[in-house]
């Protein structure tokens, strides 16, 4: 969603090259509301328009593009031109989006970048996707334990441009093994006491997460402890960087997006619906469709054995869509609860028992709940069916619940219990797997009735 | 998920009354660790905890421990004992525990608070759940225009102990009309030049939002500013109090969780999928699954109708899942991708024209693929069958998969465009629909091409 409002003042501006007005336009606005106005110019005039910035607006500016603005911008601009604004992007995203662009512009503006802001690039690329090392940042306030709360205040507010936050500030001693904590807030109220050391009012007990762990793990811990910011180690405790609460934020936006498109069976973007390309799109969703197209495949291979049975019990074929999509919908229930509950750590795989015997009960009084209507819906349908006859509905419909209930329930947390990802056994593949089940029982349970087959 | 860890020590101490042990024990955690260890205990073993501790230890930690414990908690002790605890929480996380609490409870408890609690409880009640009103926080530093950076960061130290954050502070007149911003940060650094006047400082273009938006609006908004709380107002801009990024996390993963269980069809819950009574689920599941089972009941009236073609042509049967699963399993892709992007803010109402041409193209391009394997599966599987009868399966797919993409990208528009929520148009119900369709698409097509029928 594009916001158009300032578009044509923007052209108009860049038309009769305006300088004043355009820097006036970037100074007057918060960097995030300039940088959503700006969304709907095309690269070269984006980058036009931040021209008339200084580079440290430019940089606060550019930071809040979504990528693909950022990266054809990047991808357009003179290396050589556009190198300062790369350096001072905070660490994090300036990894980010050397990922993003095209390899070659990449090796050309590696080079000219500063040697510090090169090295820290180079060491951060190495974190692999999706840990607690690839969405840090490394600029964080690294204080000594001697310091009082007057010089802290002073170091503080000194490093403050460069700082993502200054809300919490880490105390290391001389090789950078972090040792405590102090926020901003235990600065201020001990604004009147200014000579107090820090390291009386220094958190020593600070909550960490190592570099290689997972960024949902870090996510949920630190939404657990409403943490503003949280600091990443290695092994030896040394402060390698901070993930902030923005970050965290991302993290859950993208993890909740992701779970969702596997919920619905599609293999998940990179980029938002509209702006992924759609032969991107149909490759994302043609390969899981297929996947679960062979699966109804195996339906028709089952149905085939039972062919000589519809023609003796020609009604059995009006219940095979109601049969496998209530068992289907049971499943998904049950595999949506868990997965869920599971994401959120209400769930954990020593808990495995309780689901067992809660998905269990769920699938007898759902599966019963069903069942009775089934009976007398069947009932009302079939003029050819004795009472008997059509109990082959009900009794199929318990069997076929609870067999859903159970899958929904276990799948998933088998899948983490191999290291997979349970969010891979939602809704659509264990409705897939239930489906064949579905019609193996309906059609078990009708011969086992019917004295005509 | 329960941390145990901890839990024989704590039950040891408090068998043995040891007050200084179950003191050092609350002060030497982060209150966040310290509820976690305790959430094993019960309802009066945690009250008995907590008495070791000074009232404002106790409110950290009680604050952190999952509401179910709470509300145990505030039913189970006296009021008067309680009163002092429960007005020290912070404005929302008390409003929403006085909702949560037996009304009795509750009547009873709030003429004990203090005044200035009792009159703030009684007006954030009155926001309706889920608008940034009964979201907010009243606790909030408050600044005049005139202070000098010394005489701000003085008064933010006072309050500090009352507030929630101190990292933004906004400056109000005398009227409370929210004036403008100075962040922790501007003040820190601004430390060597405490004669600065704030209103030199302070940010005049402040972002805020209502108090009657949407959280998921306010949320969203936070998000992409980056900011660690958002100001809500009247209609008249006085300040109202603020939304903090915890809270805004929060909202997130409720929003997402609520998500997640309409897509598996599961009225959202409350409480954590182990801690839902086994009744209040399968009503859950129960209402949602009954809707669903009459809609698959409808699958069966449909085939009803074509008894007899299918005993003139057996092979129909076998296709009859497979048909619907493929409606379906589209038709849930693309209701996962609007709904998913239309909560992104990647696409709006106005975008329904560019979403329409979008799944057409997708459904001819997956339905032309399942249509071309389908095809060599009908010739392979069956032995009665020409080429061109054969030719009833890919036909119908691919009209199949079209309706099942168009319904899944329009219905969840159509939805929020009637105001209604739009993941109740989410993978189960379109599938539902599709089932239906799928069955009357496939049967004229066979009709009009077979020439036995």
């Amino acid at each position: 969603m594009i916001n158009t409002l300032l578009l044509p003042e923007l052209r108009e501006m860049l038309a009769t090259d305006d300088q004043a007005a355009l820097r006036e336009f970037a100074s007057a606005l918060h960097p995030a509301r300039a940088a959503e106005f700006m969304e709907g110019l095309s690269a070269s005039e984006a980058w036009a328009v931040l021209q008339a910035s200084d580079l440290a607006k430019q940089v606060e500016i550019f930071d809040f593009f979504d990528e693909p603005l950022q990266v054809e911008i990047v991808e357009l601009v003179e290396p050589k031109q556009i190198a300062a604004l790369v350096a001072d992007l905070p660490a994090d995203d300036r990894v980010d989006l050397l990922k993003e662009i095209d390899r070659s512009v990449a090796e050309t503006l590696l080079p000219l970048l500063p040697l510090a802001e090169r090295r820290e690039t180079l060491r951060l690329r190495q974190f692999p996707e999706g840990t607690a090392g690839s969405v840090m940042t490394t600029e964080v306030a690294r204080l000594s334990e001697r310091l009082t709360v007057r010089e802290a205040m002073e170091s503080v507010g000194r490093q403050a441009e460069d700082l993502e936050t200054i809300y919490y500030n880490y105390i290391v001693d001389e090789n950078n093994h972090l040792q405590g904590l102090i926020s901003a807030r235990q600065l201020v109220t001990h604004y009147g006491k200014p000579e107090t050391p820090i390291a009386d009012l220094m958190q020593r007990d600070v909550v960490t997460v190592h570099a290689s762990d997972d960024q949902e793990t870090v996510a949920a811990k630190v939404a657990d402890f409403d943490f503003i910011a949280i600091p990443v180690v290695d092994d030896q405790q040394h402060l390698l960087g901070i993930i902030t609460h923005d970050d965290v934020i991302d993290v859950f936006r993208e993890e909740a997006t992701e779970d969702a498109h596997m919920a619905g069976a599609v293999d998940p973007l990179d980029q938002g619906y509209l702006e992924t390309h759609w032969f991107t799109l149909v490759w994302k969703r043609g390969l899981w469709l297929s996947i679960l197209f062979v699966a109804a495949m195996l339906t028709a291979v089952a149905l085939n054995n039972y062919e000589s049975d519809f023609q003796k019990v020609p009604w059995l074929v009006l219940f095979i869509p109601l049969v496998i999509s209530s068992g289907g919908n049971s499943g998904s229930q049950s595999a949506t609860l868990v997965i869920t509950a599971m994401t959120l750590g209400d769930v954990a795989l020593a808990d495995w028992w309780r689901v067992v015997k809660r998905e269990l009960l769920m699938g007898l009084c759902l599966g019963g709940g069903l069942a009775t209507a089934g009976y007398f819906c069947a009932f009302w349908m079939l003029d050819d069916a004795t009472p008997i006859e059509a109990l082959v509905l009900p009794i199929t419909l318990v069997m076929v619940v609870i067999c859903g209930t159970l899958c929904g329930g276990i799948l998933p947390m088998l899948f983490r219990r191999l290291g997979l990802d349970p969010a891979l056994m939602s809704s659509p593949f264990v409705a897939g797997i239930i489906d064949i089940a579905g019609i193996v029982i309906y059609m078990n349970v009708a011969v086992a009735m019917l004295e005509r087959l």
